[in-house]
C-alpha cells in the first residue's frame, strides 16, 4: 500500500505504465459496454430511487377528461356573456356532477342550461367553462350567474398535465417523488426498472481489524465503500478480509464474483511492489487487466479487471484513496450497466484561501473546506496527500479537482469544488 | 381545494386571516420546540443516514501510534544523517514489527540500531522515521541505509487523523460514508441517535382513488408526500384515504396519532369554504391550531395544528401544493424534532428566459427548468400557478423561491434556483 515518493528512477519507470484518468475511463467503458443488467416489473409505489430500463410513456391523459378546477356550475360560456350583479343570466341545472362521476353517465347541456360539477368532475359535452359558487344564486332549479367566464376558465383540460404516449420518466433518469406520483396519475401500477447492481467489496490485508482492539488496524475502508455503494442505490454484500496470500485472494475472488455483478477489492495493490491482487487475478484463467495504476491523487493504485466478464476493480486500501477510486471509476461503471445519467455532485465558485501546487500530468482530488465568508464562498484546502486521512472528508465538505495539465492554484484562485457533504 | 381567485371581496377577507411564511415557520417552531425524540443505541456499521443525538467523539487517538506510512526500516532519523550510495551508514536490525504487533511487544530501538517494520506498523520506543526498503540493502543482520530521512518521514504520527476527545461527527450532521468509517477508526462500535421519525399520511377526498380507473381521480398526492418522507430519511405510515366526512376524518386522525410521531393530511382544506380537516381538528379536544393559510402559492390552504401534542399538517390535495407544504413546513419540523441542519437543494444562478410577474404578499415557489446554453445557466420558468400538474416537476428540475415583496422578474434577470432533480 506504499504510496509515497520512492528512488526516482523507480518512480519514473513505473510513471511509464500509468493510465491518464480519461484513458482509464474509456478503456472501462469499452470493456463493459455489452454487459446487459435484468431487468424487473416492480409497483410504481415501491420506484422510489429506480432507474427505468426505457422511457416511461404516459397510459393516458391526464387529466382524462376536462374536469372542472373548481366547485361551481359548468356552462356554455357564450351563454353567460355580460352577467353581472345587477343583470344576471338564468340557466336551468340539470344534473349534479362529482369527481367520481362516469362520464358515460353525464348528460350534455344545451344553450341555457347548466350543470353543478364539483372540483375535479368531469365537464359534460358543450360544457366549456365553470363559473364558481361565488358568483350564483341557486334556487333549487335555476341558478343566477353574475359573473361572466372566459372559454375554459376553471377547467383543467385533458392531457394538460400529460397527454397519453408522452414521456413521463425518461431512461437514464433516477425515479424521484414526482415521477413516482406522475406515473400512478397517467394510469400505470406496475414498470419495468432494472434490478439493483449487487456489488461485493472484499478487503485484503493480514494486518487488518474489523473493530478498534488496540493493535492492527481498524479496517475503515470496507464500510466506506459498502455505505458509498448504498449512497448509489446499489446492493452491497461484504465479502470480509482476507490475509496477505495470493492464493487465499484467488480463491476469494472466484468465491465471491458468481454472487455479484461487480466486486471491489481493497489493498494489496500499490503498482510495482508487492501486488497480491493483480497477481491473483492475472492467475484466473480467462481474467483481463483493463488498467492498472492511474495518474491520479490519491488513488494512483487503482485498477480494473474484468473476471468471467464481471468488473473487479481493485481500489487503495486507505479510505480516500478508496474514495477517489470509487467516485471516479466505481460511479461510471454503476451509471453505464444501468444507463443512468451520473449524479454529480452540485458545484459552487469559491476562493481558494491559500497557494496549491500539484505535480503536472497527474489528476488530483483535493478535499477542502468550503465556507461563506460575506457574499461569497471561500475553500480551504485541506490535503493534496493524506489518502489515509478520513479527517479530511469529514472536516472538509467538497473536492477541488485539478485536472492533469493545471500545475495548481494560487491563493484567491476562483475554482470550482464539487460540494460532497453540503454547506455547513 | 379551491385555489384560484373568488370574489374580490371573499378574497380580501381571507387573505387577512393567512400568515406570511415566515411568521408560520416562527409559529410551528415555538409549537414543537419542547417535543422530545427518543434516540436508540445501534451498531456504528447501521449508522449511515442517521443523525447523533450529540457531539461523538474520538476514542482513542488515530493512528494510536506513530505508525509507518511505508514497507521499511524504523531508524533514530540523526543516525543516518549523511548516509548515501556511496557511504551508506550501517545499523543492526534488532526485531521485525508487523502493522498488527502489540506495541507492548516492542523493543525500543537504541543509537545504531533498526526495525524492519511494515506499512501500518507501530514505531518502537526511540525510532522517529522509516527508511524506505528501497533505500537500503539488508544481509540477514545489518541494513545498509543509503539515504537520510528527516525527523518523522514516512510516518503517520499520533493522533494525525483524530485526536482523543476530537469531534468525529457533530450534532445535527448527517452521518454520511466517512463518518461512519471515522467512527470505527476512533474505536466507536455503538453510537446514540434519534430514531427514525414515524410520519403518517391520511387523504381526505371522496372522489380519490388509488389506482386509475377511468373515474375519478387517482390520488396522487399521497404517494408523493410518502416517498418524500422516505426522502428526508424518516418512516412513513399510509393511513389510506378517508371520505370527506368530518366524523370520519376526525375518527381517522385519532386512530393514526398515537403510532406515529407526525400526521399529515391531504385535502379537505381550503380556507374559508369547506374546510373539513381544520373543523374536525377543532372537535377534537385539547387540539390546538396553529396557522391554517399562508400567503404562499402553491400551497396557501397549508395549515398546521398541534393534536395531543403532535403536529398535524393539513396540505393540499393538490400535489405540487402538497410538496411545497412539505417543503416549507414538514422539512422544517422533522429538522427540529432530530436537531439536524436542514439539506437544502443546492443553488446555481441562472438567467430567465422570460418575464415572471406574481402578486406582491405572497411567495412563489416557480418550477422552472434550468439548462446550460454555452456557459451560463438558463431557468426556463414553467408554472406560477398550477398547483396540480406534477409535469412541473417532473418536466421542471428547479424550483425558483420569490419572496413576498417582490413583483417578480424581467426576461434576462439572473436569479439563485435549487435544483431539486439534478441538471440533465
Amino acid at each position: 500500500m506504499n504510496q509515497s515518493g520512492n528512488s526516482l528512477f523507480f518512480r519514473t519507470e513505473i510513471f511509464k505504465t500509468l493510465k491518464g484518468v480519461d484513458e482509464a475511463l474509456s478503456l472501462l467503458e469499452s470493456s463493459i459496454k455489452d454487459i446487459i443488467l435484468d431487468s424487473i416489473e416492480i409497483d410504481v409505489k415501491d420506484s422510489l430511487h429506480h432507474f427505468p430500463v426505457e422511457d416511461i410513456l404516459a397510459q393516458q391523459d391526464v387529466p382524462n377528461f376536462d374536469r372542472s378546477a373548481v366547485d361551481g356550475y359548468a356552462v356554455i360560456s357564450n351563454d353567460v356573456i355580460g352577467s353581472s350583479p345587477t343583470n344576471p343570466i338564468i340557466l336551468k341545472v340539470i344534473q349534479k356532477i362529482y369527481a367520481d362521476t362516469n362520464f358515460d353517465e353525464l348528460k350534455p347541456i344545451n344553450h341555457g342550461e347548466a350543470s353543478i360539477v364539483y372540483t375535479g368532475a368531469p365537464l359534460p359535452p358543450n360544457a366549456d367553462a365553470v363559473v364558481m359558487f361565488e358568483d350564483t344564486k341557486f334556487d333549487g332549479i335555476m341558478v343566477q350567474v353574475f359573473r361572466p367566464v372566459s372559454l375554459y376558465q376553471n377547467v383543467s383540460r385533458k392531457g394538460e398535465d400529460f397527454t397519453k404516449g408522452s414521456v413521463v420518466v425518461e431512461k437514464g433518469s433516477i425515479i424521484r417523488p414526482w415521477h413516482l406520483a406522475a406515473l400512478l396519475s397517467t394510469g400505470l401500477d406496475r414498470i419495468r426498472v432494472f434490478r439493483r447492481i449487487r456489488i461485493g467489496v472484499l478487503s485484503t490485508g493480514s494486518e487488518l481489524t474489523e473493530k478498534y482492539n488496540g493493535s492492527g488496524i481498524v479496517n475503515t475502508t470496507k464500510p466506506l465503500l459498502l455505505s458509498l455503494i448504498n449512497e448509489e442505490f446499489c446492493e452491497a454484500k461484504d465479502f470480509g478480509t482476507v490475509p496477505d496470500d495470493r492464493g487465499a485472494i484467488k480463491e476469494k475472488i472466484l468465491h465471491a464474483l458468481p454472487q455479484v455483478d461487480m466486486l471491489l477489492t481493497t489493498g494489496g495493490t500499490s503498482v510495482g511492489a508487492t501486488d497480491l491482487v493483480s497477481d491473483a487475478i492475472s492467475s484466473i484463467n480467462g481474467s483481463k487487466m483493463i488498467f492498472h495504476g492511474v495518474r491520479m491523487r490519491p488513488g494512483r493504485p487503482t485498477g480494473m479487471a474484468l473476471v468471467n466478464g464481471k468488473p473487479v476493480f481493485m481500489l487503495s486500501g486507505y479510505p480516500v484513496a478508496s474514495f477517489t477510486g470509487f467516485e471516479v471509476f466505481v460511479k461510471r461503471a454503476i451509471n453505464l450497466i444501468r444507463s443512468s445519467r451520473q449524479s454529480d455532485y452540485p458545484k459552487v465558485r469559491a476562493r481558494l484561501s491559500r497557494r496549491l501546487a500539484k505535480p503536472v500530468g497527474v489528476k488530483a482530488f483535493v478535499r477542502v473546506k468550503v465556507f461563506k465568508v460575506g457574499g461569497e464562498y471561500v475553500a480551504e484546502p485541506l490535503r493534496l496527500t493524506g489518502s489515509g486521512l478520513l479527517s479530511t472528508l469529514t472536516r472538509g465538505n467538497a473536492l477541488l479537482v485539478i485536472d492533469e495539465n493545471v500545475e495548481g492554484y494560487d491563493e484567491g484562485d476562483v475554482v470550482d469544488v464539487q460540494l460532497i457533504g453540503g454547506l455547513v
